[in-house]
Protein backbone atom coordinates (compact mmCIF):
# COMPACT_ATOMS: atom_id res chain seq x y z
CA UNK A 1 0.00 0.00 0.00
CA UNK A 2 2.77 2.34 0.44
CA UNK A 3 3.64 2.29 -2.89
CA UNK A 4 0.58 4.03 -3.79
CA UNK A 5 1.39 6.77 -1.72
CA UNK A 6 5.19 7.20 -3.21
CA UNK A 7 3.97 7.13 -6.39
CA UNK A 8 1.89 10.26 -5.56
CA UNK A 9 4.39 11.88 -3.67
CA UNK A 10 6.38 11.63 -7.01
CA UNK A 11 3.98 13.45 -8.68
CA UNK A 12 4.61 16.24 -6.30
CA UNK A 13 8.39 16.05 -5.44
CA UNK A 14 11.36 14.80 -5.51
CA UNK A 15 12.59 12.32 -2.83
CA UNK A 16 15.35 9.94 -2.93
CA UNK A 17 14.60 6.39 -2.87
CA UNK A 18 16.59 5.09 -0.06
CA UNK A 19 14.72 7.80 1.84
CA UNK A 20 11.60 6.42 0.74
CA UNK A 21 12.82 3.20 2.11
CA UNK A 22 12.40 4.56 5.83
CA UNK A 23 8.90 5.29 5.10
CA UNK A 24 6.66 2.10 5.98
CA UNK A 25 8.20 2.36 9.62
CA UNK A 26 6.13 6.13 9.90
CA UNK A 27 2.52 4.62 8.36
CA UNK A 28 -0.32 1.79 9.49
CA UNK A 29 -2.24 -0.03 7.20
CA UNK A 30 -5.33 -0.22 8.09
CA UNK A 31 -8.79 -1.71 6.45
CA UNK A 32 -11.92 -0.64 7.35
CA UNK A 33 -15.02 -2.37 6.09
CA UNK A 34 -18.03 -0.85 4.47
CA UNK A 35 -19.58 1.81 7.49
CA UNK A 36 -16.71 1.41 10.03
CA UNK A 37 -15.58 4.63 11.44
CA UNK A 38 -12.44 6.23 10.78
CA UNK A 39 -13.03 8.91 13.11
CA UNK A 40 -15.08 9.80 15.91
CA UNK A 41 -16.98 13.46 16.58
CA UNK A 42 -15.52 14.65 20.47
CA UNK A 43 -12.66 12.40 20.37
CA UNK A 44 -9.10 13.58 20.22
CA UNK A 45 -8.08 13.10 16.85
CA UNK A 46 -3.98 12.12 16.29
CA UNK A 47 -4.01 10.90 12.94
CA UNK A 48 -4.77 11.76 9.24
CA UNK A 49 -5.18 9.07 6.55
CA UNK A 50 -4.13 8.51 2.96
CA UNK A 51 -6.65 6.40 1.12
CA UNK A 52 -5.44 3.84 -0.86
CA UNK A 53 -8.79 2.39 -1.97
CA UNK A 54 -12.05 3.23 -1.32
CA UNK A 55 -14.20 5.65 -0.60
CA UNK A 56 -15.05 7.78 2.80
CA UNK A 57 -17.32 10.98 4.31
CA UNK A 58 -16.71 13.61 6.89
CA UNK A 59 -19.58 14.84 8.48
CA UNK A 60 -21.04 16.12 12.10
CA UNK A 61 -23.83 15.55 14.19
CA UNK A 62 -26.74 18.36 13.62
CA UNK A 63 -28.52 19.20 16.93
CA UNK A 64 -31.54 17.97 16.15
CA UNK A 65 -29.16 14.88 15.54
CA UNK A 66 -29.28 14.22 11.76
CA UNK A 67 -25.89 13.54 10.20
CA UNK A 68 -24.86 16.47 7.73
CA UNK A 69 -22.04 15.15 5.39
CA UNK A 70 -19.97 18.07 4.39
CA UNK A 71 -17.36 16.56 2.24
CA UNK A 72 -16.38 13.05 0.70
CA UNK A 73 -12.84 11.90 0.21
CA UNK A 74 -11.63 8.72 -2.64
CA UNK A 75 -8.17 7.01 -3.78
CA UNK A 76 -5.30 9.45 -3.29
CA UNK A 77 -7.12 11.90 -0.82
CA UNK A 78 -5.66 13.49 2.86
CA UNK A 79 -8.52 13.06 5.05
CA UNK A 80 -9.14 14.36 8.80
CA UNK A 81 -10.19 16.86 11.02
CA UNK A 82 -7.23 18.91 10.25
CA UNK A 83 -8.10 21.73 13.11
CA UNK A 84 -8.09 18.45 15.11
CA UNK A 85 -5.25 17.03 13.83
CA UNK A 86 -3.47 20.26 13.82
CA UNK A 87 -3.87 21.70 17.60
CA UNK A 88 -4.37 18.74 19.59
CA UNK A 89 -8.13 19.72 20.37
CA UNK A 90 -11.28 17.39 19.99
CA UNK A 91 -12.32 16.53 16.83
CA UNK A 92 -15.61 18.70 15.09
CA UNK A 93 -16.31 15.59 12.96
CA UNK A 94 -16.77 12.10 12.32
CA UNK A 95 -15.48 10.59 9.32
CA UNK A 96 -17.11 6.66 8.45
CA UNK A 97 -16.35 3.99 5.62
CA UNK A 98 -18.67 4.10 2.63
CA UNK A 99 -16.96 1.09 0.74
CA UNK A 100 -14.47 -1.50 2.25
CA UNK A 101 -11.43 1.44 2.22
CA UNK A 102 -8.02 0.60 2.78
CA UNK A 103 -5.52 3.75 4.30
CA UNK A 104 -2.04 4.61 5.11
CA UNK A 105 -2.71 6.42 8.82
CA UNK A 106 0.06 8.59 10.14
CA UNK A 107 0.21 9.94 13.66
CA UNK A 108 0.50 13.56 14.27
CA UNK A 109 4.11 12.67 16.57
CA UNK A 110 4.93 10.07 14.00
CA UNK A 111 4.74 12.92 10.78
CA UNK A 112 6.75 15.24 12.99
CA UNK A 113 9.50 11.90 13.39
CA UNK A 114 9.08 11.51 9.35
CA UNK A 115 9.61 15.47 8.30
CA UNK A 116 12.17 15.33 10.60
CA UNK A 117 13.84 11.80 8.42
CA UNK A 118 12.73 13.34 5.42
CA UNK A 119 12.30 16.53 5.61
CA UNK A 120 11.77 17.05 1.38
CA UNK A 121 8.22 15.44 2.19
CA UNK A 122 7.20 19.13 3.06
CA UNK A 123 6.94 19.86 -0.23
CA UNK A 124 4.63 17.16 -1.22
CA UNK A 125 2.24 18.47 2.11
CA UNK A 126 2.95 21.93 0.80
CA UNK A 127 1.53 21.26 -2.44
CA UNK A 128 -1.21 19.43 -1.66
CA UNK A 129 -2.71 21.72 1.15
CA UNK A 130 -2.38 24.66 -0.78
CA UNK A 131 -4.25 22.80 -3.59
CA UNK A 132 -6.80 21.66 -0.91
CA UNK A 133 -7.28 25.74 0.12
CA UNK A 134 -7.55 26.61 -3.25
CA UNK A 135 -10.84 24.05 -4.34
CA UNK A 136 -12.16 25.14 -0.94
CA UNK A 137 -12.58 28.69 -2.45
CA UNK A 138 -13.55 27.65 -5.42
CA UNK A 139 -15.96 26.11 -3.28
CA UNK A 140 -17.16 28.51 -1.39
CA UNK A 141 -17.57 30.53 -4.30
CA UNK A 142 -19.79 27.91 -5.92
CA UNK A 143 -22.05 28.10 -2.60
CA UNK A 144 -22.41 31.78 -2.86
CA UNK A 145 -22.86 31.46 -6.66
CA UNK A 146 -25.54 28.74 -7.88
CA UNK A 147 -28.84 27.50 -6.95
CA UNK A 148 -29.00 24.08 -5.54
CA UNK A 149 -29.63 22.34 -9.20
CA UNK A 150 -27.05 24.41 -10.48
CA UNK A 151 -24.22 22.85 -7.80
CA UNK A 152 -25.77 19.04 -8.55
CA UNK A 153 -25.04 19.98 -12.03
CA UNK A 154 -21.28 21.07 -11.21
CA UNK A 155 -20.69 18.20 -8.80
CA UNK A 156 -22.10 15.32 -11.40
CA UNK A 157 -19.54 17.51 -14.15
CA UNK A 158 -16.42 17.64 -11.92
CA UNK A 159 -17.17 14.50 -9.71
CA UNK A 160 -18.10 12.00 -12.05
CA UNK A 161 -16.65 9.11 -10.04
CA UNK A 162 -18.40 10.20 -6.79
CA UNK A 163 -21.44 9.78 -7.87
CA UNK A 164 -21.35 6.51 -9.19
CA UNK A 165 -20.14 5.68 -5.97
CA UNK A 166 -21.87 7.70 -3.01
CA UNK A 167 -24.93 6.69 -1.98
CA UNK A 168 -27.95 9.18 -3.23
CA UNK A 169 -29.05 10.03 0.81
CA UNK A 170 -25.39 11.34 1.27
CA UNK A 171 -25.08 13.23 -2.13
CA UNK A 172 -28.30 15.03 -1.04
CA UNK A 173 -27.04 15.94 2.52
CA UNK A 174 -23.57 17.10 1.18
CA UNK A 175 -25.92 19.23 -1.55
CA UNK A 176 -28.10 20.57 0.94
CA UNK A 177 -30.89 18.84 -0.42
CA UNK A 178 -33.70 16.21 0.77
CA UNK A 179 -33.46 13.12 -1.01
CA UNK A 180 -36.82 13.76 -2.49
CA UNK A 181 -35.67 16.75 -4.31
CA UNK A 182 -32.40 14.94 -5.48
CA UNK A 183 -34.46 12.31 -6.97
CA UNK A 184 -36.31 14.71 -8.90
CA UNK A 185 -33.86 16.71 -10.08
CA UNK A 186 -31.59 13.05 -11.26
CA UNK A 187 -35.13 12.09 -12.99
CA UNK A 188 -35.13 15.35 -14.86
CA UNK A 189 -30.99 14.69 -15.97
CA UNK A 190 -31.75 11.36 -16.90
CA UNK A 191 -34.75 11.58 -19.01
CA UNK B 1 8.69 44.87 6.04
CA UNK B 2 10.58 41.30 5.41
CA UNK B 3 11.21 41.32 9.15
CA UNK B 4 7.52 40.67 9.62
CA UNK B 5 7.45 37.35 7.49
CA UNK B 6 10.26 36.48 9.26
CA UNK B 7 8.81 36.44 12.53
CA UNK B 8 5.62 35.00 11.03
CA UNK B 9 8.16 31.95 9.73
CA UNK B 10 9.89 31.47 12.76
CA UNK B 11 6.63 30.91 14.68
CA UNK B 12 6.19 27.81 12.53
CA UNK B 13 9.47 26.63 11.69
CA UNK B 14 13.51 26.99 12.19
CA UNK B 15 15.34 28.56 9.36
CA UNK B 16 18.95 29.68 9.92
CA UNK B 17 19.99 33.27 10.12
CA UNK B 18 21.82 33.63 7.19
CA UNK B 19 19.73 31.87 5.12
CA UNK B 20 17.12 34.35 5.68
CA UNK B 21 18.84 36.81 4.63
CA UNK B 22 18.45 35.58 0.86
CA UNK B 23 15.06 36.25 1.63
CA UNK B 24 14.46 39.88 0.25
CA UNK B 25 15.42 39.57 -3.12
CA UNK B 26 12.69 37.07 -4.11
CA UNK B 27 9.88 39.36 -2.93
CA UNK B 28 8.57 42.69 -4.14
CA UNK B 29 7.38 45.45 -1.13
CA UNK B 30 4.26 47.37 -2.20
CA UNK B 31 2.04 49.36 -0.57
CA UNK B 32 -1.76 49.52 -2.23
CA UNK B 33 -4.19 52.87 -1.31
CA UNK B 34 -7.36 51.94 -0.34
CA UNK B 35 -10.01 50.28 -2.93
CA UNK B 36 -6.33 49.33 -5.08
CA UNK B 37 -6.53 46.51 -7.30
CA UNK B 38 -4.07 43.70 -5.78
CA UNK B 39 -5.05 41.00 -8.55
CA UNK B 40 -8.24 41.15 -10.73
CA UNK B 41 -10.61 38.26 -11.99
CA UNK B 42 -10.11 37.04 -15.36
CA UNK B 43 -6.26 38.47 -15.49
CA UNK B 44 -3.28 35.19 -14.89
CA UNK B 45 -2.41 35.26 -10.98
CA UNK B 46 1.15 34.60 -11.21
CA UNK B 47 1.79 36.44 -7.09
CA UNK B 48 0.70 35.82 -3.74
CA UNK B 49 0.48 38.21 -1.25
CA UNK B 50 1.71 38.35 2.73
CA UNK B 51 -0.23 41.36 4.36
CA UNK B 52 2.64 42.89 6.38
CA UNK B 53 -0.24 46.22 6.97
CA UNK B 54 -3.47 46.60 5.92
CA UNK B 55 -6.75 44.62 5.10
CA UNK B 56 -8.24 43.54 2.07
CA UNK B 57 -10.82 41.38 0.23
CA UNK B 58 -11.17 38.75 -2.05
CA UNK B 59 -14.51 38.79 -4.20
CA UNK B 60 -15.64 37.87 -7.58
CA UNK B 61 -18.38 39.43 -9.88
CA UNK B 62 -21.78 37.90 -9.99
CA UNK B 63 -23.47 37.42 -12.96
CA UNK B 64 -25.68 40.34 -12.22
CA UNK B 65 -22.72 42.48 -11.88
CA UNK B 66 -23.05 42.70 -8.02
CA UNK B 67 -19.38 42.09 -6.10
CA UNK B 68 -19.80 38.84 -4.00
CA UNK B 69 -17.05 39.24 -1.07
CA UNK B 70 -16.10 36.03 -0.15
CA UNK B 71 -13.29 36.36 1.88
CA UNK B 72 -10.73 38.77 3.97
CA UNK B 73 -7.24 38.66 4.58
CA UNK B 74 -5.64 41.07 7.15
CA UNK B 75 -1.85 41.46 8.80
CA UNK B 76 0.18 37.85 8.97
CA UNK B 77 -1.96 36.30 6.09
CA UNK B 78 -1.56 35.39 2.83
CA UNK B 79 -4.03 35.64 0.23
CA UNK B 80 -4.14 34.91 -3.34
CA UNK B 81 -6.68 32.78 -5.82
CA UNK B 82 -4.45 29.42 -5.43
CA UNK B 83 -6.08 27.49 -7.71
CA UNK B 84 -4.56 29.77 -10.22
CA UNK B 85 -1.39 30.60 -8.33
CA UNK B 86 -0.92 27.20 -8.08
CA UNK B 87 -1.98 26.15 -11.81
CA UNK B 88 -1.18 29.45 -13.70
CA UNK B 89 -4.99 29.67 -15.32
CA UNK B 90 -6.83 33.00 -15.13
CA UNK B 91 -8.34 34.11 -11.74
CA UNK B 92 -11.62 33.33 -10.81
CA UNK B 93 -11.19 36.02 -7.93
CA UNK B 94 -10.11 39.91 -7.64
CA UNK B 95 -8.35 41.17 -4.39
CA UNK B 96 -9.04 45.02 -3.17
CA UNK B 97 -7.36 46.89 -0.68
CA UNK B 98 -10.28 47.94 1.74
CA UNK B 99 -7.07 50.00 4.06
CA UNK B 100 -3.99 51.44 2.83
CA UNK B 101 -2.23 47.84 2.97
CA UNK B 102 1.61 46.90 2.35
CA UNK B 103 2.43 43.45 1.18
CA UNK B 104 5.26 41.06 0.52
CA UNK B 105 4.52 39.92 -2.81
CA UNK B 106 6.15 36.71 -4.41
CA UNK B 107 5.46 35.41 -7.99
CA UNK B 108 5.51 31.63 -8.51
CA UNK B 109 8.70 31.37 -10.56
CA UNK B 110 10.39 33.49 -7.25
CA UNK B 111 8.65 31.56 -4.68
CA UNK B 112 10.13 28.06 -6.71
CA UNK B 113 13.70 29.32 -6.54
CA UNK B 114 12.90 30.95 -2.92
CA UNK B 115 12.01 26.83 -2.06
CA UNK B 116 15.11 25.55 -3.75
CA UNK B 117 17.36 28.12 -1.77
CA UNK B 118 15.47 27.49 1.17
CA UNK B 119 13.85 24.04 1.23
CA UNK B 120 13.08 24.50 5.08
CA UNK B 121 10.30 26.84 4.45
CA UNK B 122 8.37 24.43 2.84
CA UNK B 123 7.49 23.53 6.45
CA UNK B 124 6.12 26.83 6.81
CA UNK B 125 4.01 26.44 3.55
CA UNK B 126 2.82 23.08 5.05
CA UNK B 127 1.42 24.26 8.11
CA UNK B 128 0.44 27.26 6.89
CA UNK B 129 -2.02 25.91 3.98
CA UNK B 130 -2.43 23.18 6.47
CA UNK B 131 -3.88 25.59 9.00
CA UNK B 132 -5.97 27.72 6.07
CA UNK B 133 -7.56 24.05 4.65
CA UNK B 134 -8.55 23.24 8.52
CA UNK B 135 -10.41 26.51 9.30
CA UNK B 136 -11.92 25.71 5.63
CA UNK B 137 -13.49 22.83 6.86
CA UNK B 138 -14.83 24.63 10.05
CA UNK B 139 -16.46 27.47 7.90
CA UNK B 140 -18.31 24.69 5.75
CA UNK B 141 -19.73 23.39 8.92
CA UNK B 142 -20.57 26.46 10.10
CA UNK B 143 -22.05 27.38 6.66
CA UNK B 144 -24.56 24.09 6.90
CA UNK B 145 -25.35 24.37 10.73
CA UNK B 146 -25.84 28.25 11.39
CA UNK B 147 -29.01 30.15 10.59
CA UNK B 148 -27.78 33.74 9.34
CA UNK B 149 -27.64 35.67 12.42
CA UNK B 150 -25.99 33.06 14.00
CA UNK B 151 -23.09 33.24 11.02
CA UNK B 152 -22.84 36.99 12.11
CA UNK B 153 -22.60 36.29 15.93
CA UNK B 154 -19.86 34.11 15.39
CA UNK B 155 -18.10 36.29 12.91
CA UNK B 156 -17.92 39.10 15.86
CA UNK B 157 -17.00 36.66 18.34
CA UNK B 158 -14.07 35.46 16.10
CA UNK B 159 -12.65 38.22 14.20
CA UNK B 160 -13.47 41.24 16.41
CA UNK B 161 -10.67 42.71 14.62
CA UNK B 162 -12.48 42.65 11.36
CA UNK B 163 -15.00 43.81 12.71
CA UNK B 164 -13.98 47.40 12.91
CA UNK B 165 -12.11 47.73 10.10
CA UNK B 166 -14.25 46.36 6.92
CA UNK B 167 -17.21 48.28 5.84
CA UNK B 168 -20.51 46.97 7.15
CA UNK B 169 -21.60 46.76 3.07
CA UNK B 170 -19.02 44.21 2.57
CA UNK B 171 -19.63 42.46 5.95
CA UNK B 172 -22.87 41.77 4.62
CA UNK B 173 -21.79 40.61 1.24
CA UNK B 174 -19.66 37.84 3.06
CA UNK B 175 -22.23 36.57 5.64
CA UNK B 176 -24.94 36.79 2.60
CA UNK B 177 -26.75 39.50 4.20
CA UNK B 178 -28.58 42.45 2.29
CA UNK B 179 -26.93 45.68 4.53
CA UNK B 180 -30.44 46.50 5.92
CA UNK B 181 -30.55 42.82 7.13
CA UNK B 182 -27.04 43.04 8.46
CA UNK B 183 -27.66 46.74 10.16
CA UNK B 184 -31.11 45.35 11.32
CA UNK B 185 -29.54 42.88 13.51
CA UNK B 186 -26.59 45.11 14.76
CA UNK B 187 -29.07 47.25 15.83
CA UNK B 188 -30.21 44.25 18.02
CA UNK B 189 -26.89 43.07 19.65
CA UNK B 190 -25.82 46.72 20.30
CA UNK B 191 -28.88 47.11 22.28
Amino acid sequence: MTEHLINHIRQYCDVEEEKLGLFKSFFEKRTYRKKDMLLTEGQRCHEKFFIVRGCVHLYYLKQNGIEQTTDFAMENWWTSDFMAFQTGSSSQFSIRAIENTDVLCITSENQRKLLNNIPELNAYFHLIFQRAYAASQVRFRLLYEFSKEELYRDFIQHFPGFVQRIPQYLLASFLGFTPEYLSEIRKKYLS
